[in-house]
Formats: C-alpha cells, sequence, structure tokens
C-alpha cells in the first residue's frame, strides 16, 4: 500500500526546448508493486506545455486545478478544474497552461510505458 | 478520445444499509475502449461511506476535494486534497468523508473489474 500527497513528492523539473515549465511526480508506479497501470501528477506554471507527441499506450487524465489545453490529431480543447480525459494509443497530442495560475492533473499510463 | 468533466456526467446514487450518501461516475471505461483501465469518480456527501470490503484487483486513487479516511487492513488513515492511495489487491478497504464538505475522488481500477 501506499499514501501520500503531491505535495510531499520530490517534483522532477522538466524545461527545455521541447517542454516548457513543467514539473513531473510519480505517484503510484512499479516501484509501489502496482502492476497494471502508473499514476504520476504534471503540474505546469504559466505558459508551461509538453510537446505534441505520439506514443503506443493511452493517457488517462483527471485536471485537478487550474485550466489548460489539450491538443488531440488536430485540435486544441480546453480543461478546466474536474475534466476528464482519454487520449488513446498513437494519436498526437499535447498539454499546455492558459492561464497565470498553476495547471495540475493527474496522467495515468499502462504498466511497460516510461513511467516519466 | 473522450473529454468530459465529471459535473457533466449523470451521478449513479449509492445509498443502501452498505454504501452511504454515495454517488459514482464511469469517467473513463470499455465504453470509450479504454483497454487496460478504467476511471471512475466517487462523491460522498456528509458521513458517506463505502463498506469494508475485499476483492482481488487493485486501486489508485487521486483525492480532487474535501477530506476523508481510508481504511486499510486494519487502519484509517486521513485523506486531502492532493493525496494519492495504493491500495493493492487482496486487503480489506473503506473509505469514509469525515467533513460536512463532498469528499470527491478519482478510483481507478485495472481492466475486467466491475466499473461501478
Amino acid at each position: 500500500m501506499k499514501i501520500t500527497n503531491y505535495k510531499d513528492v520530490l517534483p522532477i523539473v522538466m524545461d527545455n526546448e521541447k517542454i516548457k515549465n513543467v514539473t513531473g511526480r510519480i505517484m503510484i508506479g512499479k516501484e509501489n508493486n502496482a502492476k497494471n497501470f502508473c499514476m504520476r501528477l504534471f503540474e505546469m506554471g504559466p505558459s508551461g506545455y509538453t510537446p505534441k507527441h505520439v506514443h503506443d499506450w493511452e493517457h488517462e487524465v483527471f485536471v485537478h486545478s487550474g485550466c489548460g489545453e489539450v491538443f488531440i490529431k488536430d485540435t486544441f480543447y480546453p480543461l478546466e478544474e474536474g475534466s476528464a480525459v482519454f487520449i488513446p494509443p498513437n494519436i498526437e497530442h499535447q498539454f499546455r497552461n492558459t492561464s497565470e495560475k498553476p495547471f495540475i492533473f493527474v496522467c495515468l499510463i499502462p504498466s511497460g510505458a516510461p513511467e516519466l
């Protein structure tokens, strides 16, 4: 078992030419013997974004706070607190913050995919 | 793909002698062709609780708002906004609200388990 709070998990900072002003935390994963899927939490600062990218595993996302947009295939869709997003495998996608407040969401992936 | 907000998903009300003042929503599941795991959202009103129960699949939980407690094996642990919980298979557990505000969390399960 594991009980934690994301505020107590050391964030991994991601900020380079591809990904901007993003931190990632592995909340539940293989270290906890979670055999089927992995929970990560992402926090984007103002103007933060992930790269447009594609891979052969899905995402299940729940927006905890803030607001942003998700690009899927060819369109940006607005997201806010309480939004959920399913991105099937092999579809190009991107997340970005659209406000000055942190945009915070959990993003779950199946086991076997890179945890972060 | 699917984009929704839990506020737009019709809640299934659960309130009987075993489960008290709880609603459940399937956010992402087999209807969306999610092959590996399923996201549900639970909202507990004041004094709400799930039964103490056990099953052979795990839970990955993220607390969106409110506060409550999770019973695991033989102990209650406090939960608040931003908490994450991993409950391995075959361990007795229960959730309950400990405040007058709604206690809202997502709870993910592997495919094959009952979605709600």
